[in-house]
């Protein structure tokens, strides 16, 4: 079909520039130090540049774009959600925690460097987000630096990912069974929020009045469930290989996912679904907003 | 001496007197919730609430007084700087890194919960301290807020304590050997940074200009030195009683101190010295800054 062409497009010359100008702001904001701390800012480099889709960092350009945000400011903003992002990971992989070999396709980072690099070079990427974003040059406007920051720090906080982890790993270590309802609350702290947290921050940078923000907190809503789905759909039916890191992993630790509740077809039917209703939340927007669209659909089609 | 005895008072009366605020301000924010997030919320009071000098805090709040600042401002960024402190502590303390059983004279957070809880609270604690410098009640003024921030990140980061903890770590690991000047460098950045933070942090609410800062810059670059001094001498003659965490752990690592390179009675003299030079910063105020003098003084003589 022609629209799924175009909108595949769309979205991969979206993903591919935002990829390059992130990976661009990293390697601004992470010169190698000439001392001993080279080898901290060589490991938050390994972890940051030139891997992941950049899926937040692409919403958030993309919704800023939609109320006319200097590009320059929404990428750095999107550099700064991306640095979360990249920081839970290397947090995750660690043997305490999820003990992963393999992220992006290549070694995971206490794997290249040790665990206390890894460690630290989490906290150091935790840090520099707050930083881009208390920076003058990513917004000249102190009450949109302080929303970024707010918005970011919840998200990523107890109330947001690290809350949504630890609900994860009650239920792994305690044997803790979640229901469908919960099950749901679980992801859209643990997945959910950041990627709420990258449309909300396009919003912040457009100052956007919170009224005006509903249909975009509607469409993050869904497509953040959607997303979480298709990563369980990924794990039980995708390829290792294109995902760039392990799968059946669920599975095997006996892990209650929507997958396990619901079924795989169900799921996916489910998937559609929310991605049809999150489209359905941009109709007061016309064609500009189609990179979101299409971003919708891809993440429910994605094989990685 | 009299003066002693009125600058001991007013110490332990300002540290006791914080100590219980700031308490107050991690129970208002760290509420346990009643799903199974609340192992997380747990742990992050367990390493927050009740333990630690509050130095500072006491240096924040002490600073900001100077110049007039709401108390209730002044906390809650104290408690920001407590929170960094808090989260740096958890995770030097896993096996990974430093590898203690003990803290503040209670069990490390790895022991009571577990490697990956401790992970999760110390990135937990990370983020809280940017909510709380994000949140509106800790100032009404986004431009503080921001400037909060932005000098918080930057000394908890790769420019900071993160970049300290990284020289220091590559040492014991690769065997590297610092002289005078690379340790002043790296305790500058892993205990300093986040000292002077403090105090500069105080002079931000303050709405103090940056030319009006310079004295108190030099004050915190000093006793941040005389702190590191004091806590080398610490490891080599301290009661590890009273200290509440192991001593003894640089001579056995073969770690290069201010107390290795010097010995320790020029230490002393120079952590003295500091002290005085600290003091003789801050003769443009009155009796108003005497707790800064007597937290300069404190800072070489504590057994803990």
């Amino acid at each position: 079909m022609s629209v799924v062409g175009m909108d595949g497009d769309l979205l991969k010359d979206g993903l591919k520039r935002v990829q390059a100008e992130i990976d661009s702001v990293f390697d601004a904001f992470l010169p190698v130090p000439s001392d001993t701390r080279a080898r901290l800012v060589e490991a938050m480099r390994y972890a940051a540049i030139g891997g992941g889709k950049r899926v937040r960092p692409l919403l958030l350009v993309t919704t800023a774009e939609l109320f006319g945000v200097d590009r320059t400011s929404a990428l750095r903003a999107g550099a700064a959600v991306e640095a979360i992002h990249c920081y839970s990971l290397i947090h995750d992989d660690l043997p305490c925690m999820d003990d992963d070999d393999l992220r992006h396709g290549k070694a995971t980072l206490h794997h290249v460097y040790d665990e206390a690099t890894a460690v630290l070079a989490g906290d150091a990427l935790h840090a520099l987000a707050f930083e881009i974003l208390a920076d003058h040059g990513t917004s000249s406007d102190p009450f949109v630096r302080s929303e970024l920051i707010a918005t970011l720090g919840t998200a990523s906080g107890m109330n947001g990912m690290a809350g949504g982890q630890m609900m994860d790993m009650v239920a792994d270590e305690e044997g803790v069974t979640y229901d469908l309802q919960a099950i749901t609350r679980l992801q859209q702290l643990k997945t959910g929020a950041l990627l709420s947290c990258a449309v909300e921050m396009g919003a912040v940078l457009g100052k956007v009045p919170v009224e005006g923000r509903a249909h975009l907190r509607a469409y993050s809503r869904d497509i953040g469930l959607a997303f979480q789905i298709a990563d369980d759909l990924l794990d039980v039916e995708g390829d290792a290989q294109l995902a760039g890191k392990a799968l059946r992993k669920d599975e095997g630790q006996g892990k209650q996912t929507f997958v396990t509740l619901m079924g795989a077809d169900q799921a996916r039917d489910q998937a559609r679904m929310l991605v049809d209703q999150a489209i359905g939340h941009l109709s007061s927007h016309g064609s500009e907003a189609d990179t979101l669209r299409a971003l919708a659909r891809f993440i429910v089609e994605r094989d990685r």
